[in-house]
């Protein structure tokens, strides 16, 4: 079986971002000490952030408007005005935090993209994705580029449909087992794992050890080696 | 010439979009009374909006956000956590208000199908585009659907060029001068307005009347007879 198609995510594949959100609840977590300890903050944002992904989507604006309404509701309308801006502006930071790309990933990117056309599919923020990706300079090594609201094994069917290849013949490499992997393998492709050290909680999800179109990679330098054990 | 390809916006185009702003706006401006009269909050709310703009792109989650903001500022900071509960829902119901699709427009559509591929161009947030498009029921009428973060000359020469046409064999129809109707003609394809009685501050400009590949038509039910006119 010979790969035509390499499908890259992007946060935490290509640059960092889980640090950033890490970051940001540490913020939101010290705004708000007097209302409650940081156990029951960061359930009650994950919480409240599970019942909006159906309303919000993905990304750091649904992500702001869920902090602002736990602040709201686990101080029972106490909290003051000034540590509401105070998340507001921790968000909008999020937004405007500088690319950091991961180490190795542009000369990585630079040798795959001669053994198939590089897809980048990321789910999240169309406009965030968007300005992160310029702001990257990873833009050129991509053919393509799907921002989707969720990645299912439809939307993996129909993502390298559109780009003239099939789910059978294409590989997703990314960080999210979730994401990334498991609905790549529902739709006939292949898998490659790159773990980053952080995964967000509504990322977790066990991996298919011994699947024969799955493996686990140490970096996106390694791929290239799989993809010649596959072809 | 023959048109292949028709593209469609969506707000406003295909459904009612404006006033739902519109009503929120009118919520904001009542929650806030207290502190300027309706004329100095929506001039302060535009000015952030404009700001965030391309911090936060486009769509009702950036709005949110801008309007939180607003009355934030223009309280100096004396907004109570009480009437920021109130923005934020008044957000949220936005984004969860029912579709209203614009009366004549899926016979529009069924006989626009039969003349050229449909392609959905819209901007703004792609979950919420996304959703909105589910919900209306008028999916099925496109080949093609394309959520940008901005319309401009480039944007429509790659999204018919991705769809197998280009912007010369290709018709953008939509209600916004400024998005819809100047940046299709510029990359020199064909552009029929479909005003609708609110046009956004934002969208505002002057329209290219007498341009040779540019028509003024009153519902998008008339669009197939320019179509006739021009194949």
């Amino acid at each position: 079986m010979s790969i035509k198609i390499i499908g890259v995510d992007a946060d935490d594949t290509l640059w960092h971002n889980e640090p950033v959100f890490r970051l940001t609840h540490k913020k939101f977590n010290d705004l708000l000490g007097e209302f409650a300890d940081e156990d029951a903050l960061e359930r009650r944002l994950a919480d409240i952030e599970r019942a909006n992904i159906k309303t919000y989507g993905y990304g750091a604006k649904g992500f702001t408007l869920s902090m602002l309404q736990t602040a709201m509701e686990i101080s029972d309308g106490n909290v003051s005005t000034k540590v509401l801006r105070e998340i507001l502006d921790a968000g909008r930071e999020m937004m405007v935090h500088p690319m950091e790309p991961l180490p190795g990933v542009e000369e990585a990117l630079k040798d795959l993209k001669d053994r198939g056309s590089l897809i980048l599919i990321t789910k999240g923020d169309l406009f965030h994705q968007e300005s992160k990706l310029a702001a990257s300079g990873l833009g050129s090594y991509f053919s393509g580029v799907e921002i989707v609201s969720e990645k299912t094994p439809e939307i993996y069917t129909k993502a390298f449909a559109r780009h003239g290849g099939s789910a059978e013949t294409s590989l997703m490499t990314g960080n999210s087992v979730k994401s990334d992997i498991l609905p790549m393998l529902a739709a006939g492709g292949y898998a490659a794992l790159i773990p980053y050290p952080l995964v967000w909680e509504m990322e977790r999800a066990d991996k298919p050890d011994g699947h024969p179109r799955y493996r686990e990679v140490e970096t996106l330098g390694l791929l290239p080696k799989w993809l010649d054990e596959i072809s």
